[in-house]
C-alpha cells in the first residue's frame, strides 16, 4: 500500500543521507593530513604520509573485522557489543521489505567507520617528528579494534549503558550527537599520555623547559586543513540527524548554524587572546582556534540554542589558548596542539551541550526520546534539568578514564619494548631519511 | 493524511538539499583562499590566511546577529528586510507541521550565509600584499551587516523591489538566481574602487604606468584553487532550486551543464587569446579565464539554452581577457585579477542571461512565476520579450551604483584616517614580518 | 494520484542523486591533478596544469556536441549511438510529467561527462614533461568525442552489445558498473601505448636500460592527490545507483565498505611489498597502492561480497606492483604509472567481480535485472555460474582490442608529424620555459 511506498522512500533516503554523509566526513582526514603536514619540519613528511594512510587502511580492516560487532552488535551487553563481525550475521543480512540484506545496516557501518578513524589520526597528531612506524601502527589497531569501539558503544548503540537510546544513565543517557566526548576527548587523553610517553622532540625543550618553537613547513597546508576540517564537521554533525521520516531533518540548519557559530567564535577569540599576548595575530593558533570549536561544537550541535553555540565558541576559544599555553610549560610536546584542541574543546562541549540544550531541540533531533525529554540545565523542563549534566559528566569521566588506562596499556608496552621512539640519529636526520636514497628534490620535499 | 506525509517528505528533502549545498559551497572559500595565496608574494601569505579566517569569523558573526534579518525579515519593505536577527522572531519559531521551529528558514539561512560570504572575500582579493588587516575586517563587517543583505534583499526576498518573486520591476523582476549581480558585479566594483583608493603595490607600476609583473609564489595553488571554486559553484548554482515539491528539480542536470560549458567556453577564448598575444598560454590567465565564466554562468544557469551558455563563456572569456589588458594600464593594482573576473563575468551573465532565457525554462526553475512567465530577448513570449533584459539592466545599474557608493563609503574614511594601508617598510618586507620572530622555515614559508 | 506524486518525488530525488554524484566526481579530477603535479619536476609545472584545465574544456564541449550522442543517442545500434547531439532532439526534449524537456536525460548526461572526464586524464599521465601540449589536445578530442563514447555505448547503453540491459552478450551482458574497464583499462592501454610511442624522458634510463628515479617535485601533492580520489571514487561507484524507485539504494552502504575495503587490501599489500623489496615504505608506491585499489573496485563494488572486494584489493596491490617493476625494466617511461593502475587494477576488477558477485547483490543493484540473474563464478546461480566471467573476459578483450587500435591511430601520426614530443632543449629546460619570461618566484614555480 502507499504506507509502504511512503517509507521505503523515506527510508532510502535516510540510507543515503547517511552514506553521502559518511563519505564527506572524508574531508576531516584530508583537513588532519594537511594540519600536520604543515606543522612538522619538511624531513618528516614521508613517514607523515605513510602514517596517515596506514592508520585508514589498518582502521578500515579493523572496523570491518571486529570494530563494527563490539560497536553495535546486538548480541552485546551494557559494555560492549557482540555480533556483525565481518559484515555477517543478523543485523546485516536481516532484510528490510523484501531484499535480501539491510541496506541500512551498511550505510550505518560506514558512517561509523569514517567517525572511529578520526581518533587515530587525533592521537598519532601528537606524537610526529620522532615516533616509530610501527608504534603508530599497533596503536591503531587496538584503538580501532576495540578501544574506541567499546566508547561508541557505551553511547551510541541501543544497549550502552551511556547510550541516549537506552536511557539507563541517569534516565535521560549522556548527550554527545557527534562525538565532542567520544571521539575528542578520548583522543585527546590517548594523545596526552602517548606524547608524555614518547617524550619531547630533541631539541624541543632546553634545559629548565625553556621553549623551543620547531620548524613547522607551511601554514597554507595548516590553513587549507583547518577549511577541509571545518567541511567535514559540517558533514559529521549533520550525520547525527539519520532519520528522514520524522522531524529531524527540520535540525540540519540549525546544525549547520551552530557549527558555524561556534567554529568562528573560538577563532575569534584565540584571534583576540594571541593578539594580546604576542602583540599579533598567530595564524597556527587561530587554525587552531576554528578546529577546537568544531570538537566542541559536536556534542550538542543539534541541541543547542544559537547563542549557546556562540558561548560555547568563545569558552573553546579561551580555553584552547589556556591549554596550550600550559601545555608549553609542561614539558610535554604535543606537536600538532591536539590535546588542547580535541581534549579541550570536546570537555567545552560535553559539559555546556548539557546547560543550553532545550527540551523541544532534543525532542526534534533524538527520535526515540519518549516520556521525560531531557533539556539542559539553563532550560527547566519537568524536574530533568540537571540530569543531563550529571549524566555527561559521568560519561566524560568514564571515558577519560577508559581512554587514560588504554592510553597507558598502549604506549607504555611499546616504550618497554623500545618500539615506541626511533633512535636520535634518525630522529635528528628526519624520519624520510631511510628513504633518502632517491634523487627526490629534497628542497620541494 | 496521505497528502501531509508525502509533502512532509518532499519538504525534508528541500531543506536537506539546501543545507547540503549551502556547505558545498564551502568549497569556494576554500578555492579563493588558495587562489589568493596561489598569487601572492610567499612574504605576506600568514596575512593571507588570517585575512581569509577572520573575514569568514566576522561575515558568520555579523551574519547571524543582524545581517539576515536585513536580508529576508519579513518585516522589511521594497528596500531592507526587518526581523529575524539572532535567529529569532517569527521566521524562526513560526513551526511548521507540529514542531517547534521553523527547519526551512534555518536551512534558508545557512545557504544565504555562504553565499554571503563570498563578497568580501572577493573585495579583499584586489587589496592583498599591503592593506592593514584593521581594514579588511572593518570591511567585511559592514559588507555582511548591511551593505550586502540589501542587495540581496532587493533580489531574492520576497518583498524587494527587483525580486522575481515580486515581480515588481518590469512586471518580471530582475533574473539572477545564484548572484552574477548580487555577489560578483556587487563585490567587483567594490573591489575595484578599494584598489584604486590603497593604490598600487610599491613597485607594481614604473614611471609611466609601466607593468611590473609581481612575484606570484605557486601556481599550483591557483590552479587547485579554480578547481575547488568550479566545484563549489555546482553547489552555488544549484542551490537556487530550493524546492522539491514542483518541477525545479529538472533542471538540475541543466544547470550543471550550462555551469560546466560556460566555464569552459570562457577558458578556452582566454587560452587563444593569451596565446596569440604572449606566444604561449598562460596558466594564471587560464586559471581567471574559468574563474570568468563561472561567474558569468550564475545568472541564468537554470533558465538559459545550453547554447547562450557557451556563448556567455566565450563572451566571458573575451572580456576578462580586455579588462585584464585594461587594468594593467590604468594604474589599478588589483592583485587577483578580482574587477576582470567578477564584475566582467558578472555583468556579462546579467545581461546575457536576459537573452538566452527561454520561457519554458523559466517556469521549471521559477516555482511561483505565476501568470506571464518572462522569457529572454531572442525567445519570443507573449509580448515580455524585452523586459527581462530592461529589469536586469535596471538592476545592474542600481547594484553597480549601490556598490560604488559603498565602496566610496567604505575605503575613503579608512583611508582618511591612514588605517587602508600598512607602512613601507612593512609593505617591502612582507606583512608577514610581524609574526617572523619565531623559527618558522621561511623558505616553506 | 498519489502514484504520481510519490514517483515524482522519487524521481526527483534520483535526478537530484545523479547530478550531485556527477559533481562530486570532480573530486577526482582534483586528485588527478594533484598526483601528476606532485609527481612531476616543477620545471613542467604550469604545462601540466595548462594541460588539465585544457583536457576538461576540450572534453565538456566535445562531449556536448558530439560524444553523448555517440554513447547513449537512441537511433543507434549494437556498436553506436546516435542523437541527442548538443542536447538536442527527442532524449532531452522527450517531456517527463508536463515539463517542457527531460531533466533526468541531462542529469545523465553530466554524470557520464565527468566520468568520460577522467579519461583523457588518465591517458595524459603517463605522458608528462616531454609531450607537446597541441598533441594532448589532439588526443583528448578524439577521446572524447568518439573513442571512449563508444565504449561507453557498449557497456552502459540500451542497445550496446556488450550491456547489461540488452544482456545480448551470454545472456548476461558484462559487468562493469562504475568503469574498471570501459575508463580505466581502456585509459591504462592508451596511455601505455603514447608512452611507448612518444619514448622516455631524457635520462630516464641509461644505456643497457639502467632505471634513472627522475625528480618528483611534491610527495605531499600526491599523497592529498590520492585521498582527494578516494573521496571521489565514493561517487563514482555509488552513482552506479541511479534510481531510488526501487530496491538499489540498499547498496549504497556496501558500495562505501566495498569501496574502503579494496583501496585499503590495496594499499596494505603494496606498503609491505615495497617494504621487502626497498626495506622501507615507498609513499608514492602506497599512494599509487590506493589509486590501484579504487580503480578495481568499480566494476563489481556493488554487486560483490566484502571478502570479494578484499581479495581483489589485496590482488590489485600486488599486480600493481608488479606490472611497475616490470615497466621499469621494459624502457617505457609511464610518469605517474598509469599503466600499471589503471591497467592493472581495471583489470584486476574487470576479472575478479565476474567471480565475487552474488545473486542477491546483483538483483538489488541492476534494477532491470529480468529473467536468470547472473552472478559470479564462485557463488552458484542457476547454471549461469561461468557465463559473467566470459563476457567480462571477451568484454575485456574487445576494449583492449579497440583501445590499443585507437592508442595507435592517436600516437601514430603524431609522431609521424612531429608534433608528439617537444625538442630536447625544450624539455631539458622545462616546459614552463617558453613562460620563462615573467618575474615568477622560480623557487615556488
Amino acid at each position: 500500500g502507499w504506507v509502504h511506498h511512503s517509507s521505503s522512500l523515506s527510508s532510502s533516503f535516510s540510507t543515503a543521507w547517511l552514506v553521502v554523509r559518511a563519505i564527506q566526513i572524508f574531508l576531516v582526514q584530508i583537513g588532519m593530513l594537511l594540519l600536520e603536514i604543515g606543522s612538522i619540519s619538511p624531513k618528516n613528511t614521508k613517514a607523515m604520509i605513510i602514517k596517515n594512510i596506514g592508520n585508514s587502511s589498518i582502521s578500515a580492516i579493523c572496523f570491518y573485522l571486529l570494530g563494527y560487532g563490539f560497536s553495535f552488535g546486538v548480541d552485546g551487553d551494557d559494555f560492549v557489543g557482540w555480533g556483525g563481525f565481518a559484515t555477517k550475521g543478523e543485523l546485516f543480512s536481516n532484510a528490510t521489505g523484501g531484499i535480501s540484506y539491510n541496506g541500512a545496516t551498511y550505510a550505518h557501518f560506514i558512517y561509523y567507520f569514517c567517525v572511529l578513524n578520526l581518533v587515530p589520526t587525533i592521537v598519532s597528531g601528537s606524537l610526529s617528528e620522532r615516533t616509530h612506524v610501527v608504534a603508530y601502527f599497533v596503536v591503531t589497531f587496538f584503538i580501532s579494534i576495540f578501544i574506541t569501539p567499546v566508547v561508541m558503544h557505551w553511547a551510541w548503540s541501543h544497549k550502552g549503558w551511556a547510550s541516549y537510546h537506552s536511557r539507563y544513565l541517569m534516565d535521560t543517557g549522556a548527550l554527545d550527537f557527534a562525538g565532542s566526548c567520544v571521539v575528542h576527548v578520548s583522543g585527546g587523553i590517548m594523545a596526552l599520555v602517548g606524547a608524555y610517553l614518547v617524550g619531547p622532540r630533541n631539541g624541543r625543550f632546553i634545559g629548565e623547559r625553556v621553549n623551543v618553537r620547531m620548524p613547522r613547513q607551511n601554514v597554507t597546508y595548516a590553513a587549507l586543513g583547518a577549511f577541509f576540517l571545518w567541511a567535514g564537521f559540517y558533514a559529521l554533525n549533520m550525520g547525527t540527524i539519520q532519520n528522514f521520516d520524522g522531524e529531524g531533518v527540520n535540525a540540519l540548519g540549525k546544525i549547520a548554524i551552530n557549527t558555524t557559530i561556534c567554529a568562528t567564535g573560538s577563532a575569534i577569540v584565540v584571534s583576540l587572546l594571541t593578539l594580546y599576548k604576542e602583540k599579533h595575530i598567530e595564524p597556527y593558533s587561530v587554525v587552531n582556534g576554528i578546529c577546537t570549536g568544531l570538537a566542541g561544537s559536536s556534542a550538542g550541535c543539534a541541541t543547542m540554542t544559537t547563542e549557546g553555540a556562540l558561548i560555547t565558541g568563545l569558552l573553546c576559544g579561551a580555553v584552547y589558548f589556556l591549554l596550550s599555553c600550559m601545555l608549553c610549560s609542561s614539558g610535554i610536546d604535543d606537536v600538532t596542539d591536539v590535546a588542547p584542541i580535541h581534549l579541550g574543546g570536546g570537555m567545552v562541549g560535553t559539559i555546556l551541550s548539557a546547560f543550553f540544550t532545550t527540551q523541544s531541540f532534543y525532542k526534534i533531533a533524538v527520535l526515540d526520546s519518549g516520556v521525560g525529554t531531557p533539556c539542559g540545565a539553563f532550560y527547566a523542563c519537568e524536574g530533568l534539568g540537571w540530569r543531563l549534566f550529571v549524566a555527561n559528566l559521568i560519561f566524560l569521566i568514564a571515558v577519560s578514564a577508559w581512554s587514560l588506562v588504554a592510553g597507558i596499556a598502549l604506549f607504555l608496552p611499546l616504550r618497554i619494548m623500545s618500539l615506541l621512539r626511533v633512535d636520535k640519529i634518525t630522529e635528528d636526520a628526519g624520519l624520510d631519511f631511510i628513504s633518502g636514497a632517491d634523487v627526490e628534490l629534497k628542497r620541494f620535499n
